[in-house]
């Protein structure tokens, strides 16, 4: 039953009768030669589109249909800027041109799929999949299938595959839900991906993250207390068990949705978790992962995500509080400001420098750009029941 | 003397002579719809001119020239990626279309310039200057001079100007190099910014440097021992003086060339910075401002560069171990391989994931790409006379 459960909290709603849908664009002002550095797509969960938009203009400006079942769907970005991987929750993977609003290449590679990763150097894109379990490497440039990695346990089931980040070096790690274990893929020879298991990280990791340097990999755990987390610049990491204190508690509160630990934001020398459960943020130590605080929030906190120079952390909550979104001062460690952008807020994005800060309002079917510094709405998008929010500047950035 | 000295050390040669030079362009492979997340630029210092790349393929993909005097240019990007500003020695500001490989807008603003800033929402591009000195703020669009501020002294002169970074808020912080001072300009109306001057904070700041999360600013002192450093989420920003042993020392040294301070690099807790005049990187604690250890190298540092993840710290030097490039490995603070890329190394620059680094190596008029990982070789670009390399990733940081 916990499966069951988990599956249906990761995903928000039931799965979607969906097969490969007929691909259909439009472009409304299709663009001539353009940067990229300030593109982005909005995920339109119920439509199975993306929303195109321009940071600089704050505009839509342009739409793709046609990529399957979006109910909890992430993108990765192409090194040059252009080309967004959408994985669906249906298995699909799509390769979208921004620049034309077209879908160049898409493959049915999984039954349940959880998201994926792209190497450094912009060659392969890796799928994390429930069902069948295990990992599958593409080509980057063409969706060819190089490897697939069925994450085998014992009893020749495979596992549920959550948490993939990439590392250097043409390297990813996931962690294994039904094993206990974290994994690390070296696909330099993508062919033929070289597979390291750490076992006995504890039960059920439900997801995880890498922070923004790359070097520490942290695993939520499901199945009990606390979490996994490696040192990854060691030459051989080793699982630490950290905050135990953290997640479930002594008294095991209703959750109504779980963390996206990819949320979780580093600021300065301290982590800022959401509490699982609770309408907290806690508030970690970054070199001695030990709980240094917990700051009071308006409801149970999905994500919390530090503004690029980590002044500020915005916290958004699950239902029913998923109305309201707080910004916290992270110097006072209080909350500034609750907004109330609109009904059913499911996610939020920061242009790369932090001027802005764009947030979907699903049941209001409307993007709101807020200014970061004055708080004050600088625009509002028409689109349709948006979910995820991914700008181009993930593309320069590790462990995405 | 002082100011002299100063002047010929950072512009590296004698000013050539230089008026707005005729405009040719060329582009070997003119492209049509591209991503511009991989693309950059190299400065051609002897024929005023820049060699486009594209980091994914590692290849020259264009050439624009009649940019003036490029002996100690420096370069921002626009918020879409797509232009580039070139700050000339001869007060050349130059907006180059990366995509067309050509200008679009030229302006002679200064008669000695030092460089330049964009502010976040990339509207405002603003120039340093040493002659006249003060700043100017251009429209990023069209480069319509929209403010002259003098940086004007009691006795009516202008003082020259240096350490120039963005802020937030169209803000931007420099130091003035004759008035022992540093100064904000709030630019939100960027047709009559609004200056707050800090007094008295050392004699003759040559250099600055704004933190990675646009937190600390930094001003390196020529005048006197030591180094001004603001916190500008402060209030009202006090100057506080770090370093005392820093620089000068007790025993003043022959000093070659004066690092550039905007490539210290912040990797963790520490920032390794050069040591004026000293065969040796200083190791300083982040939180406490104190040295914690010092690294010996092969020559007087110039450019001290972390890789993105912070793992490896690399470094040039100064005539006459200018042949050489050395990487420190950050957790053990040893040197961990000393690199011959080729003569006169003047510039490094990562690519944004980390996974290659850029070497410009200028009496052997080439650029020489390395596997930061391996060490190895991945490309050597014929370039003529290259200095300073600019990815456009930059255009998504803060303090450049």
């Amino acid at each position: 039953m916990k499966r069951r459960s988990l599956l249906s909290l990761a995903a928000g709603t039931s799965l979607l009768a969906s097969g490969c849908a007929s691909t259909q664009t439009s472009s409304p002002n299709a663009p001539a030669l353009q940067g990229t550095g300030d593109l982005g797509v909005v995920i339109e969960r119920a439509q199975g589109a993306l929303t195109l938009i321009n940071t600089s203009r704050r505009e839509i400006v342009g739409r793709v249909e046609g990529l399957g079942d979006l109910s909890h769907a992430s993108v990765v970005f192409s090194r040059d800027a252009r080309f967004a991987y959408v994985f669906g929750r249906d298995g699909g993977l799509t390769r979208v041109d921004i620049l034309g609003a077209r879908i160049t290449h898409r493959v049915m590679q999984a039954g349940n799929s959880i998201g994926g990763a792209i190497s450094a150097d912009g060659s392969l894109v890796v799928a994390q999949n429930y069902q069948p379990g295990g990992i599958k490497v593409f080509d980057a440039a063409t969706l060819e299938l190089l490897a697939d990695v069925p994450a085998a346990m014992p009893g020749g089931q495979r596992s549920r595959v959550v948490g993939l980040a990439d590392l250097p070096q043409r390297r990813f790690i996931y962690s294994l839900f039904d094993a206990s274990a974290i994994c690390i893929a070296d696909c330099s020879n993508p062919r033929q991906p070289q597979i390291t298991t750490i076992e006995n990280i504890g039960q059920q990791p439900y997801d995880a993250l890498v922070s923004p340097n790359g070097r520490t990999y942290i695993a939520g755990l499901f199945g009990e207390d606390g979490l996994a987390m490696l040192d990854l610049w060691e030459d051989k990491p080793q699982v630490r068990r950290i905050l135990g204190g953290y997640g479930r508690g002594q008294k095991p509160l209703p959750v109504y949705k779980m963390p996206h630990l990819r949320g979780w934001a580093i600021a300065g020398h301290h982590a800022y978790l959401p509490a699982i459960g609770r309408h907290e943020v806690l508030v970690v130590d970054t070199t001695t992962w030990q709980e240094v605080g917990r700051i009071p929030v308006a409801g149970q906190p999905v994500f919390v995500m530090a503004r690029p120079d980590g002044r500020q952390v915005w916290v958004n909550f699950s239902v029913p509080d998923y109305n309201r979104v707080q910004v916290i001062d992270t110097p006072s460690q209080r909350v500034l400001q609750t907004l109330e952008p609109g009904k059913a807020v499911l996610h939020m994005e920061f242009t790369p420098r932090g001027e802005s800060v764009w947030i979907s309002c699903r049941d209001d079917n409307r993007v709101q750009v807020y200014d970061t510094h004055t708080r004050q709405l600088q625009a509002t998008l028409k689109v349709d029941a948006p979910s995820g929010i991914f700008f181009t500047a993930r593309a320069q950035r590790l462990g995405f």
